[in-house]
């Protein structure tokens, strides 16, 4: 492993990285796959670390999986999925977690429903800060796990034409995939009805088109996007039917994909909206692999902010 | 330990069981009560392993005992008090097992509202899984540490005369308990308003009566059951203080029980409702030792399951 | 140290503590401090210990420096921030603390709105009891953090003169605070608004005053409360914008104190409310230091607590 390269200590969005270090990260996460498989799913590596789970969304899946890789490090997690107790109290965010901080823990994992509040939390504390999640801007962990997939099963990145569809303009994960897979030399396209595509949806690096059909065409790898039921109220789409009928994936639609395709969704995924129940199950789906290389993933970025620690002490 | 001999990897219910089965759990419960006696109350014997305790249903007592139970056997334990949040955001059920079992745990502990949950979790779930309540059906480990209990206290179980009391109906405990009692050779008896008294009482295999006075007679066990207060919308009796005087544990109506009674009650307590205060903290009441007892009774569990993963793999 | 000298089970409150006691704690808490400096964390000295953290009131800050002291000493540590759920179900408190009792935990870490539970339990339970914050009675663990760090930037506490400024009436900390520090041979002072100061102030062994310039003036330490903006509803201050024109700490106003003057807040601040942002931020404050020494003082508590069982067994 070239450890003695990785100089970051944050990791606040795939934007900043190198492609070097994004391979340095699936490589990392290669070799920690098979302690999963082990009896005993223990390796010493974070051993007497303090790492604090900050929680500001509920998560179960992100959180758990951070938790768990956490563990089979064995590093101590303290969670704080209920961190908003001080904030009721009045008091700042950049209180609390300076508060925290002072507790002295090495690594902070933060989730928040604001953009920008992990990068303001690693220029202010002295202890690395993950990005599990701000807002509508990026979820690094998510497309790294998603990028480790990819290349798991399809042998490259490179060159891959991949469709990522979906509720594209509210969707962090969206953002974070499109910066590492075309960093990596992958073809993306964007799809979505228009009323959930950013205007500047171009920008991000990416084709943009509004028809499902076309965008699953000739692809290699297709994303759906998790439909956010519970934000409906704003009504972006006029039904539940319509969005199955008009953007759901669908087994006729798969098939104008390639035929070795494989199928990610970042979850919680909502059947028979966003995807038909028999290619969630199907031979092509690849969803509950991300979530097992997730946890793989994730001890892997854990391991490399650790290391770089001693670099800059 | 007759440790070769255990097969099965999961716990689903007390049905399934057979005697020598129990036993075994028993048994292994016998040699990890002493852990808790210790100053270091550890031993290395799931060092690795990552358990999940899952509840769906509100629980203080149940998931802190396993969650004890687990860390006194050096495994991770990882919390989904609120597992619900994928489930909130549309998910299935199954979809949150299916994505937390490929984070590999090595047991999923379990508690629903719903009967046959654990089940179709078993069913479905390349790992163990351990029923810790499902609606009004099975609850094995409360069972079992009732039986371990009065083992305990009594020497035996054939040939005993036990009285379990209360809301029948509502309670997967009394399910639970009148199948592993009857199983071991006792003789029971259930009693309770005929409100609470499911249509089908007889057919658990317990003798059902609708006097307390009748049920406690030379009993050589009285177990009483928890009225759910927080479901008295139902109206299934007239008032606490009717209950109290038709169907409380008091002291007087212990006295017609054998001499050397003892009294269970599985928690938490409604004192002045099923069960009068002095006879629950009188010389008769073993209710803490079986808080006591289940600690070392779910290590009992877990590590015997542990156990059957190396016999199938 | 001198933990052959230790005898006490429970930290109950600072009312309870000798001198040479609370010197004990903090001598304790120095060789603990460096712990947080290393990159190995974890010190063995309570390995499988059980250690419960029983929080009835929201708390992030102390229940987690708990947690994290615990875990650096090796302890497991099971938190029951949701403990209230036995209770909704109709169980008395001295019901659930004995269930929990009952699972063999070493210590318990109880916060509780009532003053005197922490009392109550120790009184009941055999396993040790440490008082986490109990109404507006006590907060010992907050007091030995301030005095910790008052010792440690000043030198001694001895002959220092302190004010203590706010909500007094509602404050567990500052009755803590006047009891240890005035105990220790400081002078103290307490300031507030008439309607936020007990009828009883001086019966606590302070000075009273109603005005902050005056209670500041030549101050060594001055230590702001908490505004419960949470409690508001009670009116007890016309607005937080007069709270903060009548009672803040601002710059002008600390001008008065002496010059190598230091400034506590027990968390969560108010800025501007109760501490003008500047200052709460300036050369003179030592909140921050608070927070990393109520893991040293906290893990000597635990430490000290825990030794004192070989004692007593």
């Amino acid at each position: 492993m070239k450890r003695t390269v990785w100089t970051r200590k944050h990791l606040l969005g795939i934007a900043d990285l190198e492609v070097a270090e994004i391979e340095m990260i699936l490589d990392s996460a290669d070799s920690f796959l098979e302690v999963a498989r082990r009896p005993i799913k223990k390796v010493p590596t974070l051993r007497g670390r303090t790492l604090l789970g900050l929680f500001f969304e509920p998560s179960t899946r992100t959180s758990s999986s951070f938790e768990i890789a956490a563990k089979r490090m064995s590093a101590d997690w303290v969670n704080f999925s209920s961190a908003s107790s001080s904030i009721k109290k009045g008091e700042t965010l950049l209180d609390t977690a300076k508060n925290l901080e002072a507790m002295a823990p090495d690594l902070i994992v933060v989730r928040h429903a604001l953009a920008g509040v992990p990068d303001m939390l690693a220029a202010e504390l002295s202890c690395g800060v993950i990005n599990a999640g701000d807002g509508a801007r990026e979820h690094p962990t998510q497309a790294l796990l998603d990028a480790f997939t990819i290349r798991q099963r399809k042998g490259k990145i490179q060159g891959l034409d991949i469709a990522i569809i979906g509720d594209v303009e509210h969707s962090r994960v969206a953002r974070s995939d499109v910066a590492l897979l075309t960093k990596m030399g992958a073809r993306v396209t964007l799809a979505g009805p228009r009323s959930m595509m950013p205007p500047d949806a171009e920008a991000l690096g990416a084709e943009v088109c509004y028809s499902i059909e076309e965008a699953v065409r000739d692809k290699d790898v297709v994303m759906m996007l998790r439909i956010q039921l519970e934000r409906q109220s704003r009504k972006v789409f006029p039904s539940v039917k319509e969005y199955f009928e008009f953007f759901a994936l669908t087994r006729d639609r798969l098939a104008k994909a390639k035929e070795d395709v494989i199928i990610l969704h970042p979850g919680p995924m909502n059947r028979g909206v966003e995807i038909a129940s028999d290619v969630a199950d199907g031979p092509y789906s690849v969803i509950l692999h991300q979530v097992a290389n997730g946890v793989a993933v994730r001890m892997a970025v854990m391991y490399l902010l650790d290391g770089a620690r001693g670099e800059r002490a």
